[in-house]
């Protein structure tokens, strides 16, 4: 069978893996850091799907990295489909996530200092970008793996 | 080839168009009416998409009806692709608005009575429910047609 780049065990696919755990992270780390996240429900809800999403997506960076690295792993049916379902429930749930974010962010901002000082403001803004970025990457693997999918 | 109930032209599908079409509609009534939405992004936002998901589902629930009542159609492989990609494009646009709008009402009932009085909120959540519920019915219709999508 033709290797699909882009899926499971492939190069292309570390790439997209590693760069979805890394935008997780750096938007958990603008969220995190030194700000009190847990007094708006769409911050904690980004935390929450950013916290699944790196661990997600390093643990099939370490199998990616295995197949590219040490020795290929065949694509199995079985395994393809529960990472294809798995993310396209994560990549819903980080669209879900980053557009709240930026969405509260831009009221907050609206309403002013006693809620929102312009530093806090642009850091909520960076994080849902990050996870904006994370989403996509997201969506481009799972794109990947449900087109190889059939073939399997 | 075996009918998929669900896919384009068949009965399922037609009361899935249709109540993507009234869910969509009732969020933009109850986003619109009476309300200066267009204060916040999130729900400019929500108008924009939920107001492209009625005319989208509406022609759909014609063609649909026209298959089910008049004379069957049957799939084209060309047709129902182009159908799958509008309703994946439409169905995360819509996922982003409803969660988005229901976001900011949460912020705004936080913040209080200057930006949102309760009778407000409420109405703004009834809003992002109805765009929610929409959007779970073009995510079926959508799962259908791509399921659909490789037989023809």
């Amino acid at each position: 069978m033709e290797e699909l780049p882009g899926a499971l065990g492939t190069s292309p696919s570390l790439v997209l893996r590693l760069g979805q755990a890394i935008f997780a992270s750096a938007s958990l780390f603008f969220m995190c850091l030194e700000i009190e996240f847990y007094s708006y429900t769409a911050f904690c809800y980004l935390v929450t799907i950013m916290g699944l999403m790196v661990p997600w997506s390093l643990t099939l960076a370490v199998v990616d990295g295995y197949s590219v690295f040490v020795r290929h792993l065949p694509p199995q049916a079985r395994v393809t489909a529960i990472i294809v379902a798995g993310d396209w429930v994560l990549s819903f749930l980080a669209l879900a996530a980053s557009c709240s974010t930026a969405s509260v962010a831009d009221v907050l901002l609206k309403v002013g200092v006693p809620y929102c000082s312009a530093k806090l403001c642009s850091r909520y803004r960076l994080s849902a970008a990050m996870a904006f970025l994370s989403w996509f990457l997201s969506l481009v693997s799972a794109l990947f793996n449900l087109w190889l999918l059939p073939s399997l």
